[in-house]
């Protein structure tokens, strides 16, 4: 196929220039793009040593994407091993370490690309769940890659449910052994990364049994593959799970165990043992277990949801002004489609959930902070508000976020749908994080319980913890607001926030009860109640986001210019949320017909307004071209050119395709009948 | 990599075998299910020439789709062409022509995993647009394949809005030859299918000049590829645009002009001509174009929207019901998922919804073959109406479907995120629908601008369309409901989407006039209302599914055991879409808070009486295995055995990955520092 190599549009020169409808977004922003992206960063020093990390990193052949949309799973996953082999080097090179302070922006820099993410679990699961004797063998092992370890907890036939695992690990008092097995095709371990074909290691969460007892879960360190030559161990049947919808790059494995043998040292005891004679011994307290899954749930919204999320707004907006289609005033040129206002309200609310998201993770961070510091001290009194916290953010978070991020490649229009605009990806991505490190909607009723519980407590006047003392206070059962502009008001809108999830833990609660009242059984009653406990749920979350939105915007009063825009986002964040769940606000009559046409016309008042700074506040976030990888959101923003220019390395444009001559060419000359 | 080939768990014997959870779902059926099926056919003889099709697609081994999922772009491409190739074999070999009763099953059998869709585009355009030579000459060599067609309108910059196209055709009065030029980059034709390697030819769409003057958009036929040697023509550049969220079977193309020469007969004349002295004659009446455009998006509803989207609750009902998680009462053996009330609502509605679309659909075919028949009595007083209903139901069935496979994907937790599930390729595919064919919420402002007219219309009194006489009707101010099961009323139910629908319209209209009234020129205060016109356009659509589904449900008097399930079925898709839209029931105290909760108990009721009859109603469809291609949602249920043997035909477990002697030797050698 004769492609046109230096035909008239593959000017390289074009590329870098930045296009001047991009350009003319620029000149008019009404804050200084630099002092928001310190701002966000934590302070100028911070965006200067995050630009170094992902400059080193970018620097490096050895760490490009440029291929990435082209490549077989086969070749991600190379790829992926081969970066996380050179990063070691790498990091050796540049004096950085897992401890320093450049660690966090590694990751940000190499777009996740990376294996041996399971490695690192192990290596956390030994350190939290191993005793003095076990991490002193088994971390200096992994942390000098002399084993590459994995963590298998998941089953085909079980997931969030831990109790329902299958696979049995049994005490052998003879040989001082546990002996473990996946007795059913439901309990063989699915999904583990980094277990498909790297791993010689794994943790493997095991039913215990002694002397015929079931003990429960307990984890167990299994070598899966021989460090000579990587075969795989006696009993040990292991594989990869196959194509997914994303994550192509992690060799997501299976494994079945068939009466394999570890010594009695290799049941990580912390907190339990099984000695030689057979005794089980529990230590300390098993919630801490708890306290493991809770970190990780709220380590990943930073990462895996809030960072793609506002790649997504980036392209999105970027492409959004450079895009002309269609005409808004007669005999004018094609306007840009960021002037439309059905794109505005496609892109803007999505920006300002990417900010809020931004927020809350800070408030997580600071909450599970304080939180770690109370569980050092033995108080434990914070569990069950961090657990039901991690729960609810966790969903709410990466359920906006994937529908955020869909919005945005459908915005895109057909650009958006091809793989070079790099959303899709982002997309087959994100979307996983609903199901993962916990499934959302089980997640949300466990947040739901804990509500339930609290409004309870709440109602009889016992103490609950301070982010849900709300569920007891006093509200007013009109919305006082009296025109749109009221409506920019945080104290309106947070208190409107307030009163609905207030209302609808409180209308949940007294359905629960009167069923169970009825003689309705509390497991039934629960069941039947489950849709609105888990929107009860959502609606907690909603509303401690936007009080938080408006606490952080408060704050920034010795910025008022980065101020102004984050108190319009913050508006246009809660507005959006009343203008698309109208419903549950006017359900009591809190917010009337009339105050919901003022929030109406308040929202699509802002949208106007935050479009003449929506390049401004993506461009804030500070992403390099090479970490978007995306033909349409380059800072540039040249995107037919890249488009071109990217769809010329496609394989398929390497060689004229092999159907020609099997199939295209007898067919057109109709030498088909003598094949 | 030693992988079990005969090991415990790979029992052959059991695929095949009902899983007795799957089984005992089908013995309480509360109908019929072939009766069903043979409805939904439209007779048994109908069913019986599916069948057969079907059979015959699915016996021949040229058709599988085993390894779909673990092939290249260029394999899937390689794919098709081979397919639709053998298919005129195939259809020669048994009789099926493409005017046959047997056509519009093939592709329902090969899932759509063909080449030359655009070949029939090609084809058609001729037909519609092209004098009798052109046909004469154009369509035998088509339809024998002597070339291969497509179809070129979308530039790289312009989609859905015609008019801006760039691409141009000069009249050459002296040679009596157009001259086809792409002068820019934003004018290559970028997306159309079968043209980046397989066409020969294909319909360009340009701006015709004659002597200076530009007479719009017009149709030309193009050589772009050697018939002999399938090498590029003079002046042609043309090539793949690279990887796609899906769709990698078709080789979606770019296509650049440089004095590209065309005899004057290429130019598509039966209604505009240019006469050998340059004269430009226009024939008959334009808006004829309109009308392919809208029949084509009422084509697609059925076999690019609906049928995926019953795949998908087939595939989801069917793994809910042999999922087991948690318990649902203590003490007794895991649940069944689809037992919880938070997947019934998530499947139960999604499921509704297919049937609800699947009879709109027919409504659709029946509305545009009336239309057809009018058209053909130059009669064409309904174009408008068409119009309006092709734009604003693509958009609402795509939209909505689109979000329901979502659904069906993130009801299935992990493993619906793997690609064997089937569910990841249905919705890369179906968000596609969105976009092409007219960006869905442009085609949702066509439908809304014929609604503002009609409305007009009706409100003073002129006569308009049968399907919007409601915008002038006489609604009762209040929802009469005085329980819940008032709620189970059609006439209450579609009554107030009637009043919603028509509500939306008639104050988005007057927040128009409003506007312009107060000075804001026409175009700004269109743009300031779109937001809400989409909204009104949504709804007037939805409000018409409703009712719809409420007749069909009326009309099968007899058959009473299928009218009961679907007149369930009616109920759950128009109470889900009050409970999910509360908003905009409650916003004008139509229905009130209290009617509301009554809205919700008769929901939340129906999922439990739905849940029982789920898989009869999605067995129904009468998918086979092959044609869902999905490890979770096979006939038998034995989903955790297909996944694993599935799961073993990957190529990342073919062969030992050279990550291991490249990265992963050394660095467990540590001989990494000797490279």
């Amino acid at each position: 196929m004769a492609l046109m190599e230096t035909g008239k549009y593959s000017q390289g020169s074009v590329l870098g220039s930045v296009n001047p409808d991009l350009a003319s977004e620029r000149q008019t922003a009404s804050f200084s793009v630099e002092k928001l992206t310190a701002w966000l960063d934590g302070g100028a020093e911070h965006t200067r040593l995050r630009r170094a990390v992902v400059e080193a990193i970018e620097r490096d052949p050895a760490f490009s994407r440029e291929n990435q949309y082209f490549q077989s799973q086969n070749e991600r996953y190379e790829a992926a091993v081969r970066k996380a082999v050179h990063l070691q080097k790498k990091m050796d090179e540049m004096g950085w370490t897992d401890n320093g302070p450049e660690f966090k922006y590694i990751y940000r820099a190499l777009s996740g690309d990376l294996a041996f993410l399971l490695h690192r679990i192990f290596i956390r699961s030994i350190s939290m769940l191993g005793s003095d004797k076990q991490i002193a063998k088994w971390i200096p092992l992994a942390t000098q890659y002399q084993l590459i370890g994995s963590y298998a907890q998941t089953e085909l036939g079980h997931g969030t449910y831990l109790q329902g695992l299958e696979t049995t690990a049994v005490f052998d008092i003879t040989t001082q052994e546990f002996v473990l097995n996946t007795p059913n095709i439901s309990a063989m371990k699915w999904w583990p990364g980094d277990m498909g074909r790297s791993a010689t290691h794994t943790v493997v969460f095991a039913q215990l049994y002694v002397k015929g007892k079931c003990y429960g879960l307990h984890p167990f360190i299994v070598q899966i593959r021989s460090l000579q030559d990587h075969s795989l161990c006696p009993g040990i049947t292991a594989g990869d799970i196959g194509p997914k919808m994303n994550f192509e790059h992690i060799d997501n494995g299976y494994l079945m165990l068939q009466n394999v043998r570890v010594p009695r040292e290799n049941m990580l005891s912390k907190f339990c043992e099984v000695q030689p004679d057979g005794t089980y011994v529990r230590r300390g307290s098993q919630k801490i277990n708890y306290f493991t899954m809770t970190t990780v749930r709220i380590s990943l919204i930073l990462d895996e949801v809030v960072i793609p999320l506002m790649k997504a707004c980036t392209i999105a907006i970027r492409y959004s002004v450079v895009r002309r289609q269609s005409k808004l005033k007669p005999g004018e040129q094609e306007a840009k489609i960021l002037d439309y206002q059905t794109q505005q309200e496609k892109l803007l609310p999505q920006l300002a959930a990417a900010y809020a998201f931004y927020f809350i993770n800070d408030y997580l961070q600071e909450l599970f902070n304080r939180g770690y510091r109370e569980i050092q001290r033995k108080n434990f009194d914070m569990l069950p508000e961090l657990h039901a916290f991690s729960s609810g953010f966790k969903a709410m978070v990466t359920q906006y976020s994937t529908s955020a991020v869909e919005i945005c490649l459908r915005a895109c229009g057909g650009h958006g749908y091809s793989l070079l605009s790099g959303l899709p990806s982002l997309y087959t991505k994100i979307v996983a994080s609903c199901i993962y490190e916990g499934e959302n909607t089980i997640l949300f009723l466990q947040t739901a319980r804990f509500l339930i519980k609290c409004f309870m407590a709440a109602s009889t006047g016992q103490p609950v913890p301070p982010s849900v003392t709300y569920l007891a206070a006093v509200t007013p059962e009109k919305c006082p607001a009296k025109n749109k502009l009221d409506f920019l008001s945080p104290d309106i809108y947070t208190e409107a926030y307030q009163h609905m999830a207030a209302r609808l833990i409180n209308s949940t609660a007294a359905k629960l009860q009167d069923l169970i009242q009825s003689g309705v059984k509390k497991h039934d009653a629960w069941n039947q109640c489950t849709v609105q406990l888990a929107q009860a749920a959502k609606a907690h979350c909603h509303y401690i986001t936007v009080k938080n939105f408006a606490e952080t915007v408060e704050k920034l009063e010795t910025q008022p210019g980065i101020q102004k825009i984050m108190k319009h986002l913050c508006d246009l964040f809660a507005l959006h949320g009343i203008f698309s769940n109208a419903g549950v606000f006017l359900h009591d009559g809190y917010i009337s017909g009339a105050q919901m046409d003022m929030v109406t016309a308040s929202y699509l008042d802002l949208l106007a307004v935050i479009r003449k700074d929506a390049v401004p506040l993506v461009d804030a976030f500070d992403f390099t071209d090479k970490t978007l990888n995306s033909a349409l959101g380059s800072y540039d923003g040249q995107v037919y050119q890249r488009l071109y220019e990217w769809a010329q390395k496609s394989p398929t444009n390497k060689q004229m395709s092999p159907a020609y001559e099997r199939y295209l060419k007898p067919l057109l000359h109709k030498t088909l009948s003598k094949l």
